[in-house]
C-alpha cells in the first residue's frame, strides 16, 4: 500500500513538526500499571490535555497559520467553532501576529469564549462574532465575512495543513516509546485520527490504527462500511469535539485507507473514563479526550499483549460542568 | 555551613534515589506560561501527584523499607496514617513482600481503606488496624502492636530513611532543569521539605528554600521563630496532609538550618489554585498540593524574575469532596 495518492503524506506530518518544534508543547506520555493490569496490554497515553490552549487543536492550526504567505497573513484568518479549534486559531493567530474573526455560537461557554477572546486582545482587526445557533449558518456567515474581508478560512478538519499538523502527535508519542501495535484515536471530523494514521503507517508500520467515535454519533463507522461519507444528524453525546454531521473529503480517503475500524462508547463509558483518569491518573480529560481511552478500558476492544498507543486529545471542559460529571 | 551535623545529607538522598530508580516514577516537570506571566518568576511544578500511589509519600517509604535487614522485612511493618503515608507504606510493603499492618480511623475514606486494602490483599500477616480517633491514641495502638508483633515502627516524617526519600523529589527537579532560586516546598511534619533543602543545599547552594503551611496551623513557622518545636492543635483546614500538630525532632534541626521561612496560605488561597490547576493545568491536586503553588499563584511570595521549583505533593483526594470544592 502506498499513501502517495492520499491528500497528505509523511513528509507533510514532518514538516509539520518542524514548524511546530518549540512552539507547541512535546507533552508527555503517561502510564499506568492498573489500565496495563485490566486490559492486558502495555499502554502510552499521549495527553494532549496538556498541550497549549488544551488540547491538539493548536497542532493543526498553528501549522496551517504558519504556511499561509505574507499576503494571507496581512490579511487574516476566520474559523467557526465552539470549541478548542476556535482558541487554537485564535492562539496560532496571535503566536503568528496574524488578525482572526473567530465565529461562535451566542450560547458558547463563558469560559471559551473569555479565552478566545483574552488571545485576541491587542490583535487588530481580531474580534468574535457571535450567531444564533437556532436560526443563522455559520458556515455561511463564515464564508461571507472570509469573501468581505479577504480573509483565509481555516476549517477545523477538512484541510491539508490541519491534518498534517495533528499527525505530529502520533509521530512525538512513536518516537518517545517505539513502534506499537495498536493506535486508538478519538474521531470527529477525522483530522486527528487521519493525520495519526499517515504518522503510524510511515514510523510504525505494524501498527493497527482504530478510531473511536460516540455511541450517538458513529457517522465514519458507517460511512467507512459503506464507502462513501454518511452524513447524520448532530449526535446528542457528552462528547462535544465528535458531535461532527459528516467527516471529510479529504479526511475520509485517508481513514479509508489507514483506518482498520472505528468503535464506539457509550457516554457513560465516557463519564466512567473521566473519572478514572481523574482518580488513578490525576488528569483533567474531557468528554472527547476520553473516546480513545474509553475503548480500552471499558474493554470495547481487546488488545491483550499488545504495545497500544492511546491519544488523550484534550482537557477543556467548564469546571462546573466538569464537577457534575464526576459526581453523577 | 556545614551539613554534617545534620540529621541527614546529601549522601542519603542520593543513595535513596539510587533505591527508587526504576521503582519510583521519575514524575514530569511541567510549567505554565500563565503562571509565568502572572508570578512573573520563571516557574517548574515537580509533578508528584503523578508519583505511584499519587503522592511524594511512595518516595520516603519506600526507601526506609528497602534499608530494613532481612530479620525485620521478615518481621514486617507497621504505620499509622490516615493519608498518603498509610498508602505508601502498603504499597512499598507489597513490592518488596514485607507484611505490613496500617492503623487507620474508623472514618478514613471508603477509597482510602480500599486502596490501602488492595495493596495488602494476598500479603499474609498484612492488615488494616481502625480505631476511633475521638476516644483511642493511635500512637498506642501502634506502639502495642509493633511489640506484639515485633514489627518496625515506619513513621510518616520524622525518620532519616523518610526523609532522604522525599528528598529526591527535589534532586529530580533540579537534575532536570538546572540551579533554582527559590524552591516552594509544603510543610506538614516537615519531611518533604527537609529532605528537598538537604538536595537544593548540595545541587543547587544558591536555591532559597521556602516551607508552606495553612494558615490554621503554623506550627512550624511559630517553632522557627521561637527556635524550639512548637505544639499546637490539630488545625481545621482542608489541607489533610498538614494537619499536623508538631514538626519532628529529626527534621526541625533541618529545617531550622536550611529552610529560610515559612509562609502560610488560607483554605480559600488552596481552593483557587486546586481550580487553577484543574482549569489550566488539567491536573488533579489535593488540597495539601496546591500549598506550595498558593504561596506563588495567589502572591503570598514575589519571586520575580527568578527561577523557581514548585512541589505539587500529591493528588489524592476523593471524587465526591474533590467536586465539591471545584463547585464551591
Amino acid at each position: 500500500m502506498s499513501t502517495a495518492s492520499l491528500p497528505i503524506d509523511f513528509a507533510d506530518v514532518a514538516a509539520a513538526a518542524e514548524r511546530l518544534r518549540g512552539v507547541a508543547h512535546r507533552t508527555p506520555v503517561r502510564t499506568s500499571r492498573t489500565v496495563d493490569e485490566r486490559s492486558g496490554a502495555t499502554v502510552y497515553f499521549k495527553c494532549e490535555n496538556f498541550q497549549r490552549m488544551g488540547a491538539f487543536k493548536f497542532r493543526g492550526a498553528y501549522n496551517a497559520l504558519a504556511r499561509l504567505t505574507p499576503g494571507q497573513r496581512r490579511m487574516g484568518v476566520i474559523a467557526y467553532s465552539s470549541g478548542n479549534h476556535a482558541q487554537a486559531v485564535a492562539l496560532s493567530a496571535r503566536l503568528l501576529q496574524v488578525p482572526s474573526v473567530i465565529v461562535m455560537p451566542h450560547d458558547a461557554p463563558a469560559s471559551k469564549l473569555a479565552a478566545t477572546r483574552a488571545y485576541q486582545s491587542g490583535m487588530p482587526g481580531s474580534e468574535v462574532v457571535l450567531y444564533d445557533r437556532y436560526s443563522e449558518d455559520r458556515e455561511a456567515i463564515g464564508r461571507r465575512i472570509a469573501e468581505e474581508r479577504g480573509m483565509t478560512l481555516i476549517p477545523p478538519f477538512d484541510h491539508a495543513d490541519v491534518m498534517a499538523g495533528q499527525g505530529t502527535a502520533a509521530l512525538e508519542l512513536i518516537e518517545d516509546v517505539g513502534a506499537l501495535d495498536a493506535l486508538l484515536v478519538c474521531v470527529g471530523g477525522g483530522g486527528l485520527v487521519s493525520g495519526c494514521a499517515v504518522a503510524a503507517f510511515a514510523r510504525s508500520p505494524g501498527a493497527t490504527v482504530w478510531g473511536v467515535e460516540p455511541e450517538a454519533g458513529n457517522d465514519v463507522q458507517q460511512s467507512l462500511a459503506r464507502g462513501e461519507i454518511v452524513r447524520i444528524e448532530t449526535p446528542q453525546t457528552i462528547a462535544d469535539g465528535a458531535q461532527t454531521q459528516a467527516c471529510g473529503r479529504l479526511t475520509f480517503p485517508v481513514m479509508r485507507a489507514l483506518v482498520k475500524g472505528v468503535l464506539t462508547v457509550s457516554d457513560a463509558q465516557l463519564v466512567g473514563t473521566m473519572r478514572f483518569f481523574a482518580e488513578r491518573m490525576k488528569m483533567v480529560v474531557e468528554p472527547t479526550g476520553c473516546l480513545a481511552a474509553a475503548a480500552l478500558i471499558e474493554g470495547v476492544i481487546d488488545l491483550r499483549g499488545q504495545r497500544v498507543g492511546v491519544i488523550v486529545s484534550g482537557g477543556n471542559v467548564d469546571l462546573p460542568r466538569y464537577a457534575q460529571l464526576l459526581q453523577s
